[in-house]
């Protein structure tokens, strides 16, 4: 995995938040050139996520830290495992100690929950999937961490697919217009139409949809759906989808269910980071 | 409440996360002068917290925007409220949607989550704070929305406070080493230290720190604390304050009580946006 | 059309570019708060394009300076037409005239060029569309040149399309592997591979891909491609693509030719900009 | 050369432009640590320029990509030449492909048609210069390509210069005062003048102009011009200049030439990139 | 005079450095709403110099803020003279207050001592000019300072000017042979050439130098350079110049003397901001 | 000392300042590949300050320049010592040469002030702080360079500290008020008030203030300050402090002697660079 520039630019940002005009109490405290070891140990079980950004934070700190993982990213850790080792100057670890840790925490509850919703539909054919419900800037970071989790991304943003929702189709008047002027336009992005009900999901199969939304359906309408559907179209499931009521969406036979709770609900695990010697 | 330049450069970058090269789908449909009026709407009962960011969202989108908030962050709406309303180009607000929405929603969960523990230690004087443990680059907002549920705000990063922990104190040797270190060469913030045990907070105490942050201590070592400290020093409880044992802690009669999921694992409340017309 | 953020800052950094430090000519030639009014004028005939970034290059210098448009972006405009009128102070229109004619005289050479190719095609049904062979950080305004001319456009970028290429294709061995895994790992893209010859056309269709790429293949090949493919994928024919044979090659019966010229080899048109009080 | 901050952020833009969150196609094909040597091959006959700025492309995307150019800027490549050879991770070359190419044809377009007009005057003492009409935020890299193709550079804005031009003299009224403000207020530049006939030539003289461009004067004019100057000013051609009479014009003894179609219309030359293992 | 978006940028990076995350003191004790007008009050005489950079400073806070100005850059203002009237927000004009302060205090102490050394040379023809001995990022707005006090400016950079120092000399070998490679490259700007003695002096003139620095010569011999260069070149006086010796210097005929202790060296005038209602 | 990345975007930018385009002089004549040593040379007795940053510039230009210092930051160099040897490229060095001694120069000058006024107190307790009162952009190099000189920081910002001053105290009424007010909302930071006299400083000692600013009293009230305060209160002397009458208030008993001059009025030191081979 490669991080983009934007990402890197956030965690450069982050790393300015945190540290301002410097660390006072580190800076009081530590001599500038003591070195130490330090590892980041898991305190609970969950599945690792965030690994390369924790290195990049150190890299944009120092580039002579050397941080060695023990676990890839998508491993299952437990409570005790070392996660990995940083060695280097001891002030350049306590200035990172704490982004560094935000991140790997928040990213490895995504991947965490993430897995959960896969494990759920072990043997379906139905993928989950993330939505553009993500934290504001991390949204690169995040969708990383739900394919770590064993999910499968849904588009990046406004610019690289084509969803056609509720608003468009009020303002439009109706969901045929709707997907004939997105086809005419353009050629390169499957079409996607959001429908709350079984009438509108035929019409928007009528209309030539290459993916339709099936959202806040109920499971007996899905299943309907997925009955006239064939297999022409894609069918995605959406809206108040749980742990809980997972596995029978999935029964229902469709592709893809959209969990908005993997990026803007999963709680942080716990990780910490010990200097140990 | 000024939003500062790096918070706005967090919004922008939101906004070209999320739209790119421009939203596919309302280009397509939608015509660039049409105008709508569109409500966001509470989905459930929670603490609003988040609108001058969302103001915001729209100012940089467009500011012929009109943005009329019907209640004030802080506020408990209900699941129905309308808290804002939104007029302007259609194709602005389908732009600026998703941004909004993914603001207002986790600080508004923040809020929430901060007012339960408030609200649980009703009558008592320990106040609520947060931690560093934030989102990278959304602390500040983070910040204010514990502020707007009723909590206080720790420091806001390294730069600001002096706040000697384990790892400090494992590479200097000791707690009185470190305390006088710091007095020494600086003047101007109060100095914390970290202790695990009665033992530790002891020689803190004496070492004349001015906060002692009892970590992860029992309910019964905190008494034996602060009945030890007899107001001299400040207290701060931390380390797995949960809902259900966060009075028990407050009444042991510390100042302070820290909680790091206020931010880090806060769920998000429900908002929609629709356009009414 | 809205600008993004992104080209704003191209503009921008233009305007940092020409004016540096100051306009030393004008600043010690012309006082202050002289006003003046100019003209924009077309020296030759040709398609108008790019006056909304021209908009914008006066709005960031001095936000008082009227700019009115005399012809919109898609006209024929003719040798001698004034194409917009400038008032407000003269030396902010001196200092804005170069970065805006540099600007609106490529645009409209690529508007142009492309018209010229659109008319040659007039009544087939195939699309005139651009290529990633733009100009670095002035791809949003070249696109919408192409569009602003007839044309339409094809991918942004890497990361809003999937395009097998020849080295993709070398470096995994076939193009049923690449097609394969193309569809295994994504579902909201169309899937185009680019084929040289008929026989990796045949392997192309039967790896089910949903857009195929005649590269550099005969008008003959091209013919016998639209046959085989008997309407179940889109054809583009892409490769020493001009005037002279565009025709010829839109009877092919393909459904897209794209032109990297369109783009990088369109020759800017002349406009002046005078001062006429 | 040494490549300017603001020459590395229009590259680093570039690439963020072109790849933005990521190469889908080759994210999804090609394995992470897979590695791969390429060509770059010239597809005609050019004057190559522009290599440096390609080797900061790859630079900047990973520094450990070995980039061994096999001619020099300024080179007459023929048709099959190869320009480069490129080696290391795959998937990096792929990402850098587009980004390097749009440079290094535009820059070779440049040089290539820079290097006619140098021919076509070979012997004569007249210096083919280049204009600000270059591409917003490309003057540099092009100002590079007409030394290159062994043209010389004009002002590289309007901060390191003086060039009074018609705009100036119709605000201000006269060339004589035009020249004598700009004598007063700056004594470190030569002071151009612009003039569109003999007696505003004459006028220009007489006032003490360090250069006079003689803009759109017939060749006759121009010949008029140098025998009344003798020597004690230094003449540039400008306006019109073509192939066709580049010759002619140089013949009148001017000392510069100024051709804005250097930068603002050569066509791009062609060549690629192939992964040859 | 129009402010570089650089210059601008400075400002901004100058409140940021001192406002960061809050102005602790105002946000916890003046209500949001507040409003008060304060002056900025001379507290001794000095020449004005920086008041468009201040009100930058809070056109960025807030656009609303009225800033009004009761003398223009270059007067000299009294002790006790009220300078501006700022009327807004409490808030806002407390936290402009220091970052404004600190701009208009430098600025007018450059101005004041660039006067000082004017005065001292009125009546003779010699030019007081600035150096690149500026505070890094304020060179635009020292050389501003130094025009308001009646100076005029030397080169911005090493991109607008040729200067000849003795590194290039002692590097390439000889005067004579840097004028003339200098002059072969290079045809806009006037060449200049620095050196310590007469006899690099008469090299200089014979070389055909536009303007020579006479660095750190002895009075007696800059009047001999005088008399050699019978005014075919500009001559300019540089080193050790200081108030007690500037107008011998000023009187033995050299057209420009350079002092760099105009921007390194000029004590800050001493300038209050009073909130009066 | 880590260097904060503000820091080193102001290096940077005063690079841009500097050589913008290029550095046309160097350009001419000096080959690429030419190599020099250089030596920075003190042309007066000073403290040294400022070496990381000069370092930086010289990384920042080209990561092989060799730069060797032979003095460290805090000492007390003589007229004549060399202080730093810099290896490389002849035209790297000499485009860094001018911002690197611009750099080294100021915060020698504040370093130098800093030791006379810290030599001046020698023996007594009170430390000499610095003040808010410093150039736009260089808060952090400054305040290094007075660490350096022995004087100790006051508060970084409007972030980092509580200082309430006589505009909060005439907006809100009463210094016991805005006291009250801070420390309800504030528990980190010491909370220090501004009074002019004794009548409010017994004032502010009562309200419970942590520190106490005495802004210009008298040496005689000042005395009788400490008297009152018996130690219970830290004391800050402030205004019109000179090397003249600094001894006379550390006399009096305060804690801190806060000084603007050595941040605002700090005169250059002379450094000179010189390429030896």
């Amino acid at each position: 995995m490669e991080i983009p520039p934007s990402v890197i630019n956030i965690i450069y940002s982050a790393l300015e938040e945190d540290i301002g005009q410097g660390d006072v109490t580190t800076n009081l405290l530590i001599p500038e050139d003591r070195k130490s070891k330090a590892h980041c140990i898991a305190k609970e079980n969950f599945v690792l996520g965030g690994l390369p950004f924790v290195r990049e934070v150190f890299r944009i700190l120092d580039p002579s830290i050397l941080f060695k993982t023990l676990y890839n990213d998508g491993s299952k850790v437990k409570k005790g495992n070392i996660i990995a080792e940083i060695s280097g100057k001891t002030c350049v670890i306590l200035k990172g100690e704490r982004v560094s840790l935000n991140i790997v925490q928040r990213l490895s509850g995504i991947a965490t929950l993430t897995n959960r919703y896969v494990e759920k539909t072990k043997g379906l054919k139905a993928k989950i999937v993330d939505t553009r419900k993500t934290t504001p800037c991390h949204r690169f970071m995040e969708k990383y961490a739900v394919k770590v989790g064993g999910g499968y991304n849904h588009r990046f943003g406004l610019f690289d697919g084509i969803l056609i929702k509720d608003n468009h189709i009020k303002t439009l008047g109706s969901i045929k217009k709707a997907v004939r002027e997105a086809k005419k336009g353009h050629h390169l992005f499957k079409i996607e139409v959001e429908v709350k009900n079984l009438k509108e999901f035929k019409e928007a199969i009528e209309s030539g949809a290459d993916i339709i939304m099936l959202d806040n359906m109920s499971v007996c309408d899905m299943k309907e759906a997925v009955k006239i559907a064939k297999g022409r179209v894609m069918l995605e499931a959406s809206g108040n989808i749980s742990l809980e009521n997972v596995r029978e969406v999935a029964e229902t036979g469709v592709d893809l269910i959209s969990v908005g709770a993997l990026t803007h609900s999963a709680p942080a695990v716990d990780i910490s980071l010990k200097i140990v010697k």
